[in-house]
């Protein structure tokens, strides 16, 4: 039983068979027909995934990538955002910006909790003289596990006028992202999270004013440079030559994904999110995210005293195939993280309850195993 | 018989069956000791291939992105580099460097044609002051089907004490490449070419000079920082989420490789390339590239008069399932480009050679159409 593994991390998440194998076809020319054909369904797809008319750019990279391209396309050195953090992938838009030559103000809130709007409003209305050209903020931070509520801010940043740029790595397809309707200018997200895919492709969707802001932003870029997608886009090809792989897999995703329904999947994401946070409770662990505000795609459960979590996760892994992730920057010894995005279903999310409450068990918790399955349980059930 | 295809452009290239299934296997988690272990795998494999002690980086990203972290990471704003080229890919580092702030000072030599060692020996003897800190060059012109001679450019620019930044995006594993004893500072290549894997990561090779250049380089980068990667590479992981099934890809890749060995790949792409050329004039064809500096992975064949290059290209791809390249840049309607590199066996280049003549017979040429296929077929038994 070496390879069966469960992979509960927030990326890169399972991938359904059909999937695997959409990938592993005959290699074939990146421009040519066939290619033009899917690319042109995975960019309409994706449309509606982002729910914006605007364009959708695929590159190959990972999300880190997609986030640069975000960056160097809209901003100019000197520029001043407003950066927006709750944990750290909040961090990486900044240090993006500032290695470019941005002036970064940050506007940091506690982890494990979300971006207070009104503060946001608060500061902004302060800049009378339009001196913020942007702002930065993650839908789903993944280093907490809270989710941001961008209904309500994208509408703020969008009376100041500053582009809202924003980090749907672990977001998109996991929660609802209704890229217009918010005034989102610029959305990024990642292939190997909620759409079932393996890494390899970033997304970058760019509004119309974000299009606008393009044209007149400085920053150097070439791999990275939107316009240049643009002029091969309309011709059915990339710039570069793509991870053609992956773009035979997206398209199986979305396809995956029309047929399951964009609300039912965010529902989906929402009601294991729940069962999971129950299960977890149940064990007597505590969570890290206020509940108001945690993440439909991963869950942060701080270690128990007197558990090593590199131990616990070490023993999830090897004796019982379920993969964790841990804490990340200052957070990397306190909690541990599931991830329950993507190609997930009920089965894991009590299978993965269970066997932490067991593991736990032997590592000389005072806990009954099957308190995380049977609340598991009862949530989805109720 | 809609699907079977003959891949014989320049990339991407056909793929191995065993290879698209390493690809196809169960997702796993990127920070995890399964990826440590192939990666690990990978780094050596790829050593031996660039045959250097030097690191070998692989990026999530096209080839064009590998070029740009090589500029990036061994330059600063201003610098003057000296670039020289014999075709479109030796422009594209070019253009990275202006894009990022370099002053470009280009070295070019006729479409067709390989770079003269004399000429660049000159150049940089001119410059007393040492004002060039780098030279770029390709060594497998793909838009032309030229190799330049980096045994005899090597040690030139050597002497001079510039970085020699290499493109091998096409050329490494189809030719040899003795990065260190040739003093190749920085040496780039794709997975889609002679790799016989798709596309997807890039692989950037630093010498110890170049390791050295790394620490004063000023340009800006963060998805491409090669510091980062190295803080990664020690731990057996990537910065960024990598395209987990192409690391996987590779590793499989690798091992075909060394079972067939470096050498033995050397010879097999030169035998092809010269069957290939035999056949191709045997068709009363002329070859763009002077025969002395052919390529070993791609033959450029000019359209014959009267006979319209797309055309031609579109019923080879539609009737006979055989997939060729145009011509780019200037070049665009002048030749037709045959790609003999990476998952390549004799039936191919013989069938290769047997469909074109047939094609060219159809659209109106006056050719004996199995003069490419019984020339080919000679060349191949001497």
């Amino acid at each position: 039983m070496d390879e069966k593994q469960l992979l509960m991390i927030p990326g890169p998440t399972m991938v359904p068979q059909s999937i695997l194998l959409a990938g592993a076809g005959p290699m074939i020319n990146h421009r040519g027909p066939e290619f033009k054909a899917a690319l042109d369904e995975c960019t309409a797809g994706l449309k509606r995934v982002f729910q914006t008319s605007g364009d959708v750019y695929i590159l190959t990279s990972s999300g880190t990538g997609g986030l640069e391209a975000a960056v160097v396309n809209m901003l100019s050195p000197g520029d001043l955002v407003l950066s927006i953090s709750i944990g750290v992938f909040g961090d990486r838009f900044a240090t993006i910006a500032e290695t470019y030559g941005a002036k970064v103000e940050k506007l940091d809130f506690p982890m494990g909790s979300a971006a207070d709007p009104e503060k946001i409003r608060k500061r902004l209305a302060e800049d009378a003289k339009k001196q913020i050209k942007a702002v930065f903020i993650t839908q789903n931070e993944t280093s907490t596990g809270v989710m941001n509520d961008l209904s309500k801010i994208g509408p703020i940043v969008g009376e100041h006028g500053a582009l809202l740029l924003v980090d749907g790595i672990s977001s998109l397809v996991a929660m609802d992202c209704q890229m217009d309707k918010w005034r989102l200018d610029v959305v990024v997200a990642g292939s190997q999270k909620a759409f079932m895919i393996p890494p390899g492709l970033s997304f970058v969707a760019v509004g119309e004013r974000a299009a606008a802001a393009m044209k007149q932003a400085k920053m150097p870029r070439f791999y990275f440079d939107l316009a240049q997608a643009q002029r091969y886009l309309v011709q059915g090809q990339t710039p570069w030559t793509p991870a053609v792989p992956q773009v035979f897999q997206l398209r199986e995703g979305l396809r995956l994904l029309e047929k399951e329904g964009l609300r039912n999947c965010f529902a989906r994401h929402a009601r294991f999110a729940r069962a999971t946070r129950e299960g977890v409770k149940a064990l007597g662990l505590t969570l890290l995210a206020e509940e108001s505000c945690a993440s439909n795609a991963v869950t942060s459960v701080r270690n128990p005293e007197g558990i090593d979590g590199a131990a616990f996760r070490k023993q999830m892994r090897e004796k019982y195939g379920v993969v964790l992730a841990g804490g990340q920057g200052v957070l990397k010894d306190a909690i541990f993280r599931i991830g329950h995005l993507g190609y997930v279903g009920e089965a894991d999310i009590i299978a993965t309850l269970a066997l932490i409450g067991l593991c736990l068990k032997e590592l000389g918790l005072k806990v009954d195993p099957a308190a995380g399955a049977s609340a598991a349980i009862r949530a989805l059930g109720s």
